[in-house]
């Protein structure tokens, strides 16, 4: 294999048509099929395929050898690879929570999987306001059953380090390491602070010594602990939501770390679509209340199905000593809340912004919206073993977000 | 590749010396080689060959498919390209502290290596009280290259994780999870307890609920912290020693885990030699002052290099930060500290054994050996953070130590 030959040349529209008509039998050979690129993420073409007449439609997911992020950051073409096993083994563990796998072409370098075109984007459907019943139900499910049957509370240990090998990752790690645990943290040039959040970020993130430690032995932590197969980049960017359903995708920063990482990613997320919500509408109580709702039920739905999860599926025989359970709970709680601060922190000062607060329009809404988001990141990320439940969490959010002055 | 072809055979000593010359041109053609099979170990077969005209000889060690141990555990014969990369990579990072490797083949899988006839096993030697003064000095220097530079401190984070990948050692880490953090503590059939020992195991280890707990979350942390590149069997019989020189062998264990896990190890092991001179002889002190000055030398050198060697190579921007070192040293302490109870729990009570407790004679001081060890162990592994010197630990060592009756 040479550079030449592989990763494939990316597909144009009308050879997708063709790709998907050859490779294997899912439309018609005859269906007239329409093709549109509709990615916007940062790694990936994404091609949807749909047959008019039959309404049957699937995704093509080509990946390109650099990231679209930025080209400093090469990330390995073998991500399909890994993103493919990944929603399959998370098919098995989580069934009906992400899409279906029907193909993966090594050759190509593509995946062909199930059209979630009728789902909305979790992040864009919070920022519209809606509200999803069961979307803490859904996601504390998704967690605990990827979360809990890779480790080696469950996973015979031989089988696991199997496991931990074929999800090694490098490349999409160090961009969570570098974006996520180092830059935000120091006056890095890549990072992108908004002007009238500058003097609190220098003063009270920069010059926090404190802080700036932490974040190194969560860094180390990040680097070091195999613990669960993990997601890795569970935002609300990462999930499709219909009324009554809910689909995680692209898990191609998948590998084996803290449990914690996926609970808190999520968690922050919804954090900034309240704080959203907080900062750019009036009358929106009932919202926000859904908001927070959401993050108490899924700590303590996460917690409750944890416990019954460990407790029916446990086949390492010490984990089962009086104690290893919660002090095992309590370590991934602390690991989580952890997370979501430093989430909430990266997401204001470094490159990769969400749509959440970039799209708060009042300059001052905006640098308050982001001094609470800070406030509250520097506060979980120094106290991360106070919070054990949703609503010590929810109650911590509700704290900062009071100071509002608008 | 079939069973039947790999692994190989094991060789005759007549084969073996066929071999020697003709796989690489070590030897004269017509040197006239005697060969010997020398193995006393576990895992593998261990053939000296030597030409009595020029002096020269040299060690081939082939692995079996199955563990000498036992048959219930099959180690992976990969062991040996394992070690031989180990062992290369060991003497680059801590040149002269490993043997030579001249030879790998993977088709034989075996590998050929230095002979260290003229040295010493260091626990027979200590068995012999014999003294070696640079032995602290050898070790912790050993303990420091090797362990700081395989970590994320010093590593570029994306080739460690590679790193990581290749020495992924399953079974063998399975051995270590099995005899050293399981079985021992709780009445596993493949236990062995000395019959004068037996109710002290029964009430203070087996009954010790707080004891149990702590085990499991050193196993978990065993599991899961994939912290530095270990030698992984580090106690006094894989060391051999001249007087002024000290070499580490069979790092067939190798993996990433706890950095603390060496370290902890090969203190263990100078306390059953230590152990072994105060229950057995009189008018030793002079020598048990050695080996107490050794373990608190060994303990201090290693905090001392340890912390040069983080200064002069740490690449790793957010481990400068102030009180980063500090936060890491005492947990790679600590984790020693939990190992060093570990290892004498469980060569008193587990399968595999040490000669220094076995060969004590004497029933009743046997007993008083074995419960000196358990008491110390448990007192490691219950209170591991209070030990952070090496006056610390030598102290408790002395304290347990005194309350000998004979």
């Amino acid at each position: 294999m040479t550079k030449q030959e592989w990763p494939a040349a990316i597909m144009t529209e009308t050879e997708v048509v063709t790709y998907v008509k050859e490779a294997f039998g899912f439309f018609n050979k005859d269906a007239r099929l329409v093709c549109k690129e509709i990615g916007d993420g940062n790694l990936n073409y994404v091609f949807r395929v749909h047959d008019e007449e039959s309404k049957q439609s699937l995704i093509v997911k080509q990946a390109g050898p650099v990231s679209r992020l930025s080209d400093e950051f090469v990330v390995s073409p073998d991500r399909n690879r890994i993103e493919t096993d990944i929603l399959r083994l998370q098919g098995e563990l989580a069934p009906g929570f992400v899409p279906k796998v029907y193909h993966y072409d090594r050759d190509k370098n593509c995946v062909v999987m199930e059209d979630l075109s009728d789902y909305t984007i979790l992040r864009t459907a919070l920022l519209n306001r809606q509200q999803f019943p069961q979307l803490a139900e859904h996601l504390s499910t998704f967690l605990v059953e990827t979360l809990v049957s890779t480790s080696d509370l469950v996973l015979d240990h031989k089988a696991k380090k199997e496991l931990v090998k074929s999800y090694t990752n490098p490349e999409l790690c160090e961009i969570t390491e570098d974006l996520v645990y180092t830059e935000p943290f120091f006056p890095h040039p890549r990072n992108d602070v908004f002007q009238g959040t500058k003097s609190f970020v220098e003063k009270e993130i920069w010059g926090d010594r404190q802080l700036a430690l932490e974040t190194a032995k969560l860094k180390f932590q990040f680097l070091t602990n195999a613990q669960a197969l993990l997601h890795g980049d569970l935002h609300t960017g990462s999930i499709f939501v219909t009324s009554s359903e809910t689909k995680v995708i692209d898990p191609e920063f998948a590998f084996y770390g803290p449990a914690g990482y996926d609970v808190g990613n999520i968690i922050a997320n919804f954090i900034f679509a309240y704080t959203n919500s907080v900062y750019t509408s009036e009358g929106e109580e009932a919202f926000q209340h859904y908001l927070l709702d959401t993050i108490e039920t899924l700590v303590d739905q996460f917690q409750k199905k944890f416990i019954t999860a460990f407790q029916e599926k446990t086949t390492e025989r010490v984990a089962h000593y009086e104690g290893f359970l919660e002090h095992y709970l309590q370590s991934v709680l602390e690991d989580a809340v952890a997370v979501v601060g430093l989430e909430l922190c990266r997401r204001i000062i470094g490159i990769a912004k969400v749509v959440d607060i970039t799209s708060i329009d009042d300059s001052q809404a905006r640098s308050e919206a982001e001094i609470a988001c800070l406030t509250l990141g520097k506060t979980f990320i120094l106290n991360r073993s106070d919070y054990q439940t949703g609503h010590g969490i929810v109650e911590a959010i509700r704290g900062v977000g009071s100071y509002v002055s608008h």
